[in-house]
């Protein structure tokens, strides 16, 4: 076994996995809140506090943190994602120590200065330019905010130019106070790690955290809709999406082999049928991505003006087939790639690290990947067809992007979809 | 001593480089040919090339090929660059045979059937219109077409919607046996190897392969200019350039170290003075590509229509101070962060794989670390004066793309960092 567990006092978790043969480690500490967790007006809260969690603390100037972990060679970065924010470093073996303080500094002591507050609002500005002008990113933007209208789970992680223009430091403090206490919080560390060591770093660098556990998101309710935006491109970008599974549903492992099958890789259905016997796009794929109460099932295109008058019919049929029709072999093709793909992502220090904060905030535990592999290996076509059924269940969520005059309406959509 | 290499008969060589711990194996055949070695009129054929190599066999239906790949969890992929194209597999150890017996076959027994040919350029330029939808790709090309105008060495990978649409069959096979000789092409592997077992596979697998070696591109002539592009787009997207260094170059790493201080990371001048001093950016960095023949050096930002008339003096006046202020701890921490890096990469079985065939396609032979790494830590500070000289040496170029009104002209430039 090369994971191991300690829980602090303050209730804050420290999870390790051993790997031999490497030099680096990977460590990050994982909160479990993100944008999810936001009321509306201050939407863009929480991705703009893990800005400013890099804008200097007490004992450290914002270049200070910088030039120190650049100067052991290591990596220092972050994400916020709708319901996780993480904060991770990579580094050489022998540098856990300082990667640890620095992350406890800038997670318990930042200052967030003003001055420094005003000036990063202009930098989230321009990330929230530059994501605009990412159609195939935007358009999920979209996507969630069309699958959960008028809820904090539809509203986009980096927020809005109007909110994050209007956003109060309090505000920030606020979300801070609320949300990272140490039961919500994991510390992972994967590579080659010490377990005691990391354990003893973490209790010096967290010893600050509060103890109570946080409240907790509202539950989203998947409604799906239409959403259209005509924009000089050259390419449709298109969503088409459906309610999907939590993480702990019975059913994640026969959402992700029907995801496969459907797009997963060049011999998916969606792949051969129109990239490969049609012609009409570059990329397609379908996704199943999952969250604590719920989640989305879809598939992404990006194709042309005219292109998708053709697509659009194929597309529903596929899904609408998806459960029926099963050919020998294309069932343990699908979970051959997932199993293989687990077990790829397991040499990589920093998906391992990820991998296992992953499953204490949405598991409560480590799951083995023996028991992993297991569960997929279990999804039989009973189960992929039981599945299939269950995307009929919701209004489908339509997200269109580019020269849409072609795309044709939703109800049509709708209609082929119920057929 | 990790890596093997054995030239077969034909004088395609076979480098292995053995890994401990990890249970999977990247192998792919490079070719020393892309972009560069084309005829104008025939623009893109590299590319379509490298798309047509997975649709059809002798022994194999485009179809099965991607199968039997997936029916073991494996991935199969390729890219085409300016100067090289890739196609490559990443798998579990036991399936090494199928994925050089498919690698062969693609490479050496497609057919090319008129019929897929002319669906997969329906695909291709659906690929060219997702790259124009992603302004902060597509400004790089204009960057390098800009630099090495009218030349093999600054057309586009992809081809033109113009070229793409006419190309026939012919000039695909007619390239390919131009360009895919045994002399010129890499067979390297990375992982869970065993050397004497790849080297009979390819043995057999390339058996046909032709020995004489192909013809070089023309030597690539910088020139430097100017481009702009009027779009309706939230930033500008912009990339200020000048002439680099080839690969051999005795000045290589120096230049790297001269990127990494001035963009390459969080405590780079760029990242403090322009996103961190004044919030002008969200993405700033620094890059120094090599060819064969030369290279380029440069930076690209993403900034907005405001922003360009304060960040354009800003980042001129850095480039030129580059060489000139070098504080204590920005060297050590440039040559720290690519010492790292290095040794990071080194853990994965697909980057050592790819560094390895480079290595032989560019030096003509391995590398180890341990000199990469003395190098590296012998460039001092009158190294990077040196190469921050050299910077001056010739006409920049510039490319931007956006609602670009503020930029100033291509003149004013050109003064700034000639003062």
């Amino acid at each position: 076994m090369t994971v191991e567990i300690t829980t602090l006092p303050s209730g804050l978790r420290v999870a390790t996995d051993r790997m031999d043969g490497v030099a680096t480690v990977s460590v990050g500490v994982y909160v479990d809140a993100g944008a999810r967790n936001e009321p509306a007006a201050i939407n863009g809260v929480a991705h703009f506090l893990e800005h400013m969690a890099f804008k200097g603390t007490e004992r450290r100037t914002a270049r200070a943190i910088a030039e120190e972990i650049e100067a052991v060679g290591g990596h220092l970065n972050a994400y916020t994602a709708r319901e996780q924010t993480a904060y991770y470093a990579k580094i050489l073996k022998g540098d856990v120590p300082l990667a640890i303080d620095i992350l406890g500094d800038i997670l318990l002591h930042s200052t967030f200065d003003q001055a420094e507050f005003d000036r990063e609002r202009s930098v989230i500005l321009q990330e929230i330019g530059q994501a605009e002008d990412t159609p195939d990113d935007i358009v999920f933007d979209h996507f969630q905010a069309t699958a959960y209208p008028g809820q904090a789970m539809g509203r986009p992680v980096l927020g809005t130019v109007e909110t994050v223009s209007a956003l109060p430091r309090w505000a920030l403090v606020d979300y801070m106070g609320t949300h990272y206490h140490a039961p919500d919080m994991v510390i992972s560390a994967a590579g080659a790690v010490d377990h005691r060591q990391i354990v003893d770093l973490a209790a010096a660098a967290f010893a600050d955290v509060p103890a109570a556990p946080a409240p907790k998101a509202e539950a989203g309710r998947y409604a799906g809709g239409d959403f259209r935006e005509e924009r000089d491109l050259e390419q449709i970008h298109l969503v088409v999406g459906f309610p999907g599974v939590s993480h702990t549903d019975p059913d994640h492992h026969a959402f992700q082999v029907l995801a496969t099958i459907l797009g997963g890789g060049m011999s998916s259905r969606l792949f051969q049928e129109i990239r490969e016997k049609r012609g009409l796009v570059y990329s397609i794929y379908a996704f199943s991505s999952s969250f604590h109460d719920g989640g989305v099932f879809g598939v992404y295109a990006g194709t042309g003006e005219r292109e998708v008058q053709e697509l659009l019919p194929v597309l529903c049929d596929e899904v609408l087939a998806i459960g029926s029709r099963l050919e020998p072999g294309e069932l343990a093709r699908a979970k051959a790639q997932l199993r293989a793909s687990l077990l790829m992502s397991r040499e990589s220090t920093s998906a391992r690290a990820e991998h296992l904060a992953h499953q204490m905030l949405v598991h409560g535990g480590h799951i083995p990947t023996e028991e992993t592999l297991a569960r997929l290996e279990a999804v039989d076509a009973a189960a992929v067809a039981r599945v299939a059924q269950r995307l009929h269940g919701g209004r489908p969520t339509v997200t269109a992007m580019g020269p849409i005059g072609g795309v044709e309406p939703f109800d049509r959509i709708v209609g082929r979809l119920a057929a």
